[in-house]
């Protein structure tokens, strides 16, 4: 967890990788997308896939979950260095969300975050805007899922009157 | 839960309202986006927003919850009324996700979503695209959540063919 300064466009982080059980799936279905055929096999085989899928929004907050955990991890490092830390920036939303293949029981998605733009706003002089491609990738090598996201980075301090 | 062709540009469905209670907030963070301001008061003190907030993938996750029910209890009274019922259809993805404003503790959003266009695919025969426009608007009248969605809704058989 670095301030905004400290971001370079084009640098890319490994999130990791998640197997989606068949137990995750129906629990993650049954309480925010309970479609049938992300809870029953019978449901599933005459779906639009042919066989048990994990809900999209699933995917999606794995993501989150695995990018938030790096997050984490970084800052605690910086904490035990006693370097100084950059606050929690919001977001103000995502484009282009594209779930470019189903994700069947046992897939493993290997999932990545690369920098792609940055920009500074004169409505948030304490922030700056970091915008990344984040894609979830298969063991097959297929580009299952993909976004891309647009968070606040605080600036260091100072870094808005030096310019 | 209609076929591609029932469905008409500029149709507009209330999807019903939710109030987003801290147990709620709190679970959800804990689970897919534990950053400090989703978790706990002191941190969302010092975090973006100055109070607790809901993970942004919260509010997506509770508009999904509120779109699939309607499509089940509209499947369920075509089913009782003897009337042809289409396949679940997948969605390809979202563009123009906008997290415009906070959600903070007990805050109510009521969510809608509009038919913005359809569009046909000579690689999908069976399926039509149905593009939707999609929101959640708080309590005190102002747009929270927002993004246009897509999803794949089955022609009427013999529609292909019917041109």
């Amino acid at each position: 967890m670095r301030f905004f300064e400290d971001i370079q466009v084009g640098e890319e982080t490994d999130l990791g990788a998640h197997r989606f059980t068949r137990e995750e799936i129906v629990a993650f279905a049954a309480q925010w997308d309970p479609q049938g055929f992300h809870l029953e096999d019978d449901a599933a085989e005459r779906g639009p896939f042919g066989a048990l899928t994990a809900s999209g929004w699933h995917t999606a907050c794995v993501w989150m979950r695995l990018y938030v955990d790096r997050l984490l991890a970084s800052r605690a490092a910086r904490e035990d260095a006693g370097q100084p830390v950059p606050r929690f920036g919001a977001s103000p939303g995502f484009r282009d969300l594209e779930w470019r293949r189903p994700v069947y029981v046992d897939d493993t998605l290997s999932f990545s975050s690369r920098v792609v733009d940055k920009r500074l706003l004169n409505s948030q002089p304490e922030w700056g805007l970091v915008i990344s491609r984040n894609e979830g990738i298969n063991q097959r090598g297929e580009l299952a899922y993909a976004f891309t996201g647009q968070v606040f980075v605080e600036r260091r301090q100072g870094a808005t009157s030096a310019g």
